[in-house]
This record gives structure tokens, sequence and C-alpha cells, in this order.
């Protein structure tokens, strides 16, 4: 008898990577192709597909694909399988998984990509074995997803995890969501880069233009990052301001949800000791002693692949409820 | 047959609220005696039996009592029964658990009494049906507990629920906890007071003192609130802070956990229309469309018997596990 296997799909507005795995979660293949967004939704659709066939290819033939799932940015509706807008992509109420399980004749499923992200380290990265964890990442903008008691937590309707949009500074800058102060408008790489813009723009910065060869245009928070470990104090400012509104949206996940773990990932921790130090102290200071008991503040372990292998989580799910 | 009862009894630091329920969860009897904190642990502990008596003296005599379940105020450890520290009753590592089951010979089960107030406006308030709720109660402190998945959430070791210690305003006035800017520094009935009490004390706030009866000792958040009812800017402005921080918790809560219900309780939620619709402004300012929706902001039904209710619903879990 031929095992099966599923493919996890997380689809972004530059990417889609795709991974194949065994029944048991082994990856089999995986591929990372440009999305091609810009040529609209037809084309986005015959990349899913390509890349799903060019994973088939590359994995050993034996293995029969029973089901798909898809990570896609949200609003959406996993239950009923529809993107509701998607900026990135410019896709406005797509039913997705009707779209794909009519041309594929195998079962689809669809969720966030930041709560598969979760599933992904949750059951294959940093958090395997974590009875709660939070899980962040921040790069572009800041997403999360919550694994409470054991489960992928998505709340009522759907719309839990948006720890981006957590108001860490009542009157600070502005969000995209319209919101002031969120966590995302401080502490994301658009946050950081921005802030640097201003010091430059205001004459300052002189080592951080220099690392954007010195090009304001090229201002990048991996940019930031790299004049901060030369001691630059304006970069350093900088990424420590970023660290310190992180770790006070930490500590209040931890008061309120006393995780096991909480898995930081993103471009933006790859900054470092300056930015991994600046969390720990705002949750020494900010979170009760009983709330962090036992917490363990880890790096995501998956990287740009925690999504698909969430896919992957949640198709094994559907196919093997029983787990 | 006779029918047996539970009782459920929330141990605070003035006063002991004692519930006696039938196994279908019916009151049968109810009882607030004062607790008499400062004449030590023996006469409390005989305070509770006292209660337990008296409230079986007032119940129909065919019920049988079963089990009995304590909420008390935190640090403690749920399972294993003991109250690591409880500054107003001046209480350290008090196995309390034992020493009630060693007295009464029936079993006995020990929870935080903000978890437990949730639990019962989640079974008998207004939290009922809920899925997903948030229960914050704002009186002299700022407490609260989660209903996650149709359950109590306690967190990875008892310590979830801390609402009253999440930072809404980094730099903010001094919270008893050390930290700085934590919810309860900025929207407790303390906090209501002390804000008052500066405004009287640097020459404002006539409204206020005259409230108070011209005694500066005597400004309360009710003071405060009765003032603000008679339009006088200082209060107003004090409550409205108050409500605008709480606003910011709650919604941090619905982008985080998309609940169903947010039910908001205590002392200083009777300052009414104006707190509640500072709370709700921030609400819909703060938090994305998708994780308020279907959001109901409700009020706490229980009042001060949110407590011993909880407390009624989880000596009924553990006598009768399969509900």
């Amino acid at each position: 008898m031929s095992d099966f296997c599923v493919a996890g799909v997380d689809l972004g507005g530059t990417k889609i990577y795709t991974v194949l795995a065994s029944s048991r979660g082994e990856v089999l293949a995986e591929r990372k192709i440009p999305t091609e967004a810009e040529k609209g939704l037809q084309h986005v659709i015959a990349r899913i597909l390509e890349s799903v066939e060019q994973v088939k290819r590359d994995a050993p033939p034996s293995f029969r694909l029973r089901a798909l799932a898809l990570g896609a940015p949200g609003p959406l509706d996993s239950s009923r399988g529809i993107i509701h807008f998607a900026p990135n992509l410019n896709w406005h109420n797509v039913p997705i998984r009707a779209i794909l399980e009519e041309k594929t004749g195998f079962r689809v499923l669809l969720d966030n990509d930041a709560n598969l992200a979760a599933l992904g380290e949750h059951l294959y990265g940093a958090g395997r074995g974590a009875d709660n964890m939070v899980f962040i990442t921040i790069s572009t903008g800041v997403g999360g997803g919550l694994i409470l008691d054991g489960k992928l937590y998505r709340g009522s309707a759907g719309g839990a995890g948006e720890i981006g949009h957590m108001t860490v500074l009542p009157g600070g800058p502005r969000c995209s969501c319209g919101n002031r102060g969120c966590l995302e408008a401080l502490s994301s790489g658009t946050a950081i880069a921005r802030a640097a813009g201003k010091l430059v723009a205001g004459g300052g910065g002189q080592e951080i233009l220099a690392a954007a060869g010195g090009d304001p245009g090229k201002i990048s928070a991996a940019v930031v990052a790299a004049a901060a470990a030369q001691g630059d104090p304006g970069a350093v400012s900088i990424i420590a301001g970023a660290a310190r509104y992180l770790g006070i949206g930490v500590a209040n996940l931890v008061n309120l949800l006393n995780p096991s773990h909480v898995v930081l990932g993103g471009g933006v921790m790859a900054a470092g000791e300056l930015i991994w130090e600046g969390v720990r102290r705002e949750v020494r200071a900010r979170s009760l002693a009983a709330a962090r008991l036992g917490l363990r503040l880890v790096p995501a372990e998956l990287g740009g692949r925690a999504g698909a292998m969430g896919a992957v989580a949640l198709a094994l799910q559907a196919v093997n409820p029983q787990e």
C-alpha cells in the first residue's frame, strides 16, 4: 500500500512557498517561486498549481496527494474558504478553496498565514511540546498566532491573534490600520526604516546612510541593524526603541496568557542581541513573576518555511482528524 | 434519594461570601459575613466554616453537602491547594485545601477569585452562551479572567488573566506591582481617587471635595463619579481618562482574542454612560473590524456574587466531571 502525502502552500504577495510532506510530516520536497501577483488572479492560481506540480515531480512517486492547505494573508474566512481581502494580491472575496478544489479534485483547506506559521513552529519548530505558545513574526509588519491548551486559537469569528495591532503607546505613530501606537507602527521593519529615514532627513544617521550605500531610498531595517552592530548611536537607539515596544507587547501577552513559550521570528529579530536583550528587559520589568513562571523566550526555527509547514500540519489534521 | 449540594466560598480581605447550591446550580442559600482578617489565620478558617454552617442551616435539610470550592486572592497554586501569598489576609503559603478538607471531611477545591468570577459570569451571568469571553472587574484593583473555547483558561502555570497588569501607557503612573502604566494604575478605583486627590490638593476639584463632604480623605471613585454625574469638568476628565485606558486594554484583548463577549464589572463601571462610552470609543478606534466582529460588550450581572457562583461552578465540575 502506498503512503499518502499533503501539500502545504504559503501564498505571499511576492512568493509562493510550497512543501510536500508525508503522512508523518516528513518533508518530501519544497519549492519557492515568485507569485507574480501583478499578472492577476488567474495567473496566481496557475502559479499555485504549478508549484504543487513541481514538488510532486521532485518527490518519490509512491506518495499519493490527498489534501492541500493554503495559508494566505487575511482577512479571510477559513470555514468557508474565502479570502475577503488581500491587499498584496489585490484580491477581493476570492472563493479560493472552491476554485482550487475544482481544479485539483482533492480536498483544500484555507487559513490565515500567521496562524499557520504559529502552527508550523508549534509542531515542527521552536514551540515543539509547548502547551501554550505565542508566536510573533516581526518583519515588514508584525503578525502572530496563539496556540492555547495545545491547539491553534482562532477566536469567535476567526479574527484572533492580531498581535501587531495591540496598542503599546496610545499617542504613538499612525499605523496602517488607522489606529495610533500599534506594536506594528513601532517595532516592524517598516517602522524601523521610517525612523531611520527621518533621522537621515534631519541630517543625522550618517552611519546608517553609509550602510545604505549613501542612498536614503535603500534604508531598511537590515541596514539600520548593520549600522547598530557597528555601534552607531542613532541606529542603536532606533533598534532599542523597537525592542522596547516589542518587549511591552510580549510582557502584555505573558500577563494575559502565561504561556510556556514565546517564539519570535521575522527579519527584525535578526538584528541580534540588541533587540533580544531589549525584549527580555521589558518582560522582566513588566510581567508578573507568576505569569512568567517557566517562560521560554526563543527564536523561531523555521524562518520562511513556517507558514508552509503549518499548512502541512493543517492538511494532515484534516486528513487524520484523530491526531 | 436525596439530592446533593455544593458550597462556593469567595474569601476576600473584608468579607466572606458563601453560596449553597443544588447539583443543578440553583442557589439554596447565601450569606455574606465579615472576614475579620486581623484576628489571624485560625480565626478566618473558623469564619469560613461558620459561613458554610450558616448556609447549610438556611437551606432545606434534604441536600447533602458534597464539595466546597474556595476562591481566594492570589498568587496561589490551585492544583496543590496552597495560597502562596494573600496580602489582604497576611497569609503566606497556607495549605488551605488540606486544612479545610481535614476539618470538614469533604472535597475542597481552590482557585483564584478573579478566575472564579469569570467562570461565574460565564455560567450564570452576563457571559452565558459565550464561546470566548473576557471578564474584567474594575474596583479597588483591576482583575480578570478568560474563558476560551468554552473553558476557563489558566495558562501554563496558573498565572493567566492578569489583565490589570497590561501596560497601556509605558511611562505612566507607578503600579503596586512595581511596573509603570499598568491598566490598574490608570483605571482602577484607587487610580481614580488618587487623581482626584491630586486635583483637590492642587486647589481644583471643588465639586469633588463637596461630594466628599469637604473631607479630602473621603474622596473615592464613587465620589468622583457622583461629581462627574453633576457635570463637574475635573471629575468628568478623570473618569474619561480612566475609561480611555480601560478601552485601550479592552481593544487589545479584542485584537488578541476575538471574543464573543467582554463582560465588565466592579464598582468603577457603576459610573455609568461616561465610562461605558469611553470604553466603546477606544474599542471602535483601536480594534480591527475582523477581531470585533460579533462582539458584545456587556455589564457583569452577578456583582459581588460572581466569585461565589464561580466557586459553585468549580465544585459542581469536580463532582460531575462529565458536565
